[in-house]
């Protein structure tokens, strides 16, 4: 059995877990009828301080029935050019969404709320409007960063002043809230609409949920299922996602410490991309005598699998289902690797 | 408790079903990494006679990544006007896909194929061409009435003169094999593309597959990624839907005949919409003293739930969850209406 | 230099056109400081009974403004399965603006209200909602047919009541003002949105208008720019519309009995499709010796061009540029090639 | 009458140009019969070395018709943040493409082929694929200023190495011809497409091209009908494009010297955003007394036009239509209230 860096997402679900699944009350998901549906939503909404959620079958449904709400066909989003929203998610949001997109550069997680504030245009007949910006807490591709509150709220005001709507691909928010000791309703003020995951870190099997105010919820109802994301008995998920909430959240503090760990050894290799703040560990193999995909293969030879980002980055994310002997065993592995 | 007649999409998994959920193997499906997840795609594709099947959060998913499979921006579909492709799936194939659809008058499940022939349009400058003809079987709005073999196979021609995709929204298809006893495998052979259902009759929380060739199912897959369907541990459900097609499949038989009795306590009200063939009922009160809506309020409050598919028109449906006892508490309760 | 009854589109501007344009006072239309466009829409609006119009280059985008102006994406339009939206426009409906479309099956220009009415849906959470009608006025496939006023009432009757937008494709209104002698008002009263065409029967090089309430026609000068449509100096083009409504319209009578003078020819060998009410004549071809490919060839070696519009569908259009003696020229040629 | 520097796109047609209008010789261009488009066409094609060119009602239907040829729904386009294409076409890239856009941020006209190159994403199955980069020559809102050749050449090898699509948005490519004696061909072979204006400083009333090869065109004619730029006797106005190209291109010179004359006498006042090099002058008022749409309001009480284009930038464009004595004149006023 490898020792599985590639991504937080490969966790299995826990005993305690699985009986929580099979212990659910379920009904008609599609008919606002599943108990355990309504009750996780209700659970996450009032995590952050909004009036409603919304159960969805992945984080990049929730992120894109978000743009969907704030952005009209023809109509602009604001984000950096690593978001996960426009990497990773296929394009929908211009396939699906009619949205046109224009990026800041990204520099891991930094966001710089006056240069967000210049890109911003107006409503009009002359040119496209912005209609909102997103911003991700923390950041996939910017290794795990975490963007201050304080920059969040200077943000708030740009979009505030210019009237667009602010949106945070918070899939791993649980991540920022643990390391930065904001607490969720914190964030959750200062946006109009989240998405937060429960299959990452938090080791749910399934799901996402959108947050906001209850009409947009509602309307997020309709094009979820335009999306075809209006699952059935879909309680048997949000069981593990209920179970997820109250058992793993205070316990992403040791996935950081691992990660904390792994960066440790790494980064007298000088291929670490950016600080380590959560559970990713960047690296820039630019200066290194191996490009991300040489890397990745003598790794994997060893028993260690870790992702690609581009043939010069890769990425190591620590979790639930790797324990701290195999953390050591990956590091000793990758020193050696990187040594040789 | 109420008898809940609106949709088979209401049951809930048994006890046995719930076991093998909680003891199914997973991994992570975005990596095509669950080990259950794989074994019921492969045996849905050998079921149908097919070489691959990709599991989906919804049939609605799977209907429309297959629409988007055939059918590029700008050409077009044709299907019924009652087609729940283009009814039920809020737009997707226009607002996703960019896929013009002409149709059909529905009548029933029925289907002329000369009909459906002289619609079909050629490649050219001039005008939308056709590329994909889609049918359902068994027919939601149609009453759950049943394409005859032969028809398929006819259509199956004009598809093929024509050069274009047919697809077969197979939600209920299982209902069709146990009506008319035609193997699953012979209407796989006579379709580019299928839609399976398992969260429908054969009782499964969650799940939906498409079916069809391996370079087809392939490109499905970041299509799915695109709507938002690319889920983690969906072992957990895909265990369901294994289940199901070892247990669940035969016995839809029960609930053909579950409605068939129904349908005789109400035939002499001359609401039936048209011959019952498998598990809906469905109901044609344009000749009733009272609509849609009010045949569904009085039957409410006898604890007897239906559904309204328009002004004069009404469902009945049956599955597991509603037993022998429970439809005949339910015929008598609508013929007191009725007769009321 | 050949017969040419393929389309009153190639129609060339008359010496008395050409100065107009040559004479146009124009600006730039993209700041509204076009003085003939502003006047040319001013005229049209007014001949309608609308408040605004606005100058597009082509039919097909009057057409398409119109329903991405009443429908948005994910909502449905219903019109007929011969309609030139759906069927000569690429697809620009559903692929451009995420339109859904239903059909009723056309018979010439004939159109029953109630079979509308009834396939109307109404807005809600389960179902793709209507929100549009459109009809073609006269009808292209439909042979040039003309939709009675009275018709056209009860349509617009059944779209109060369903509260959705009525649009009329009216690149050959004029044709029906002159054949049943309807007021343009009285047509324009009927509907919300309307497209007229001064580059078919009218003669004019480019150019149609969409014309409607001002707030609407605010929006579809934001399409417009969306579409392509913004053009400068489009006075000259403008111009010639202006030209072509004061002296194109009343002789558009000599087209008609150009049109039925060749169907009288044609009519004993009964390929004629249906009764030639207008400038098109349309042939099918079913019980004739040759198909539609065979005939267009065999006209065109001697001198007449006609077009396909199916397998065994062809169609004749008199206009401006063909001469009754061309007329009678053609005749006898088509009756020697059918008697052969 | 004011003197009017908004735009080079308000030039009226001279007198010259009216006349080859008024005798161009004209047919249906839909079915590829009108002689002066077809000449038009091969003249601009053939002017950058390319097989062929397609007539467009304006330049965004033409930037947006290449965009749709090189950029499936579902891929991305990379250009700068401040590019025409994704600012003043009204979103229609993502609204009518569904094309992802990602940006680097723009400064002047120039770009940066490395940053470019390290924006590239490879076709695959986890990450939005690079399609296509577009680049604008001369930049618009990067004050009229020119792509170096090298730099051109350059980003050819970036595209070429990536296997991706290199288009240039030329609307104003003959001012940079001018202005660097860059041969019009040099710049055709190093991009898969261009458009290129006729209407702006060519002085012709409407009309663009794309260019590019046949198939791509071929590809191009189809989707050009589906924005509905399918124009009929379009010869009026490609009349007046040919004109243009015999006669207009040269004389930019001209006003390139008095956009010249303007930046000198405004260059004390610390309002020039970058040095001018064609015919705009773009001013970036940041430290300037008042805003632009003070600036524009005073000048315009003086009889002076010019653009807003931010709330602190503003553009003066000098083209045919006004005089050095109205560039002296208007040099003074704006002198006088930048003094004041």
């Amino acid at each position: 059995m490898p020792i599985d860096l590639r991504s937080d997402t490969v966790t299995r679900p826990t005993p305690g877990m699985r009986e929580a699944m099979a212990a659910a009350e379920v009904g008609d998901d599609v008919y606002g009828e599943d108990p355990t549906v309504n009750a996780l939503e209700a659970e996450v909404a009032a995590l952050f301080g909004h009036e409603a959620a919304l159960f969805c079958p992945t984080g990049s449904m929730a992120n894109q029935i978000a743009l969907q709400l704030s952005v009209p066909p023809g109509a602009e989003l604001l984000c950096d050019a690593d978001a996960h929203v426009i990497t990773y998610e296929m394009g929908a949001a211009a396939a699906y969404g009619g949205i046109t997109s224009r990026t800041w550069p990204a520099v891991g997680a930094d966001v710089d709320p006056d240069v967000v504030a210049g890109m911003i245009r107006p409503d009009g007949y002359w040119a496209v409007p912005t209609r909102a910006i997103a911003v991700e807490q923390t950041h996939n591709r910017g290794g795990g960063g975490v963007i201050p509150l304080d920059t969040l709220r200077q943000l708030r005001r740009v979009a505030d002043e210019a009237q667009v709507a602010l949106h945070c691909d918070g899939a791993r928010i649980w991540h920022a809230h643990v390391a930065d000791g904001v607490p969720l309703a914190s964030y959750g003020a200062l946006f109009d609409t989240l998405s937060v995951c429960l299959s990452k870190g938090l080791g749910a099997p399934v799901g996402s949920l959108i947050v906001g105010a209850a009409d947009k919820i509602e309307r997020a109802r309709v094009i979820r299922k335009r999306m075809g994301g209006g699952m059935r008995q879909a309680g048997v998920l949000a069981a593990a996602g209920r179970y997820a909430l109250s058992h793993h959240i205070d316990r992403l503090a040791e996935d950081h410490a691992k990660a904390a760990r792994l960066a440790e050894a790494i980064a007298p290799f000088g291929v670490l991309a950016a600080p380590v703040r959560t559970n990713l560990v960047p690296l820039d193999l630019t200066k290194a005598p191996m490009d991300a995909h040489a890397l990745t293969a003598a790794a994997r030879a060893e028993g260690v699998l870790i992702s690609v980002l581009g043939p010069r980055i890769a990425r190591l994310v620590t979790h639930m289902d790797v324990t701290d002997t195999a953390v050591d065993q990956a590091a000793t592995t990758l020193t050696h690797i990187l040594r040789a």
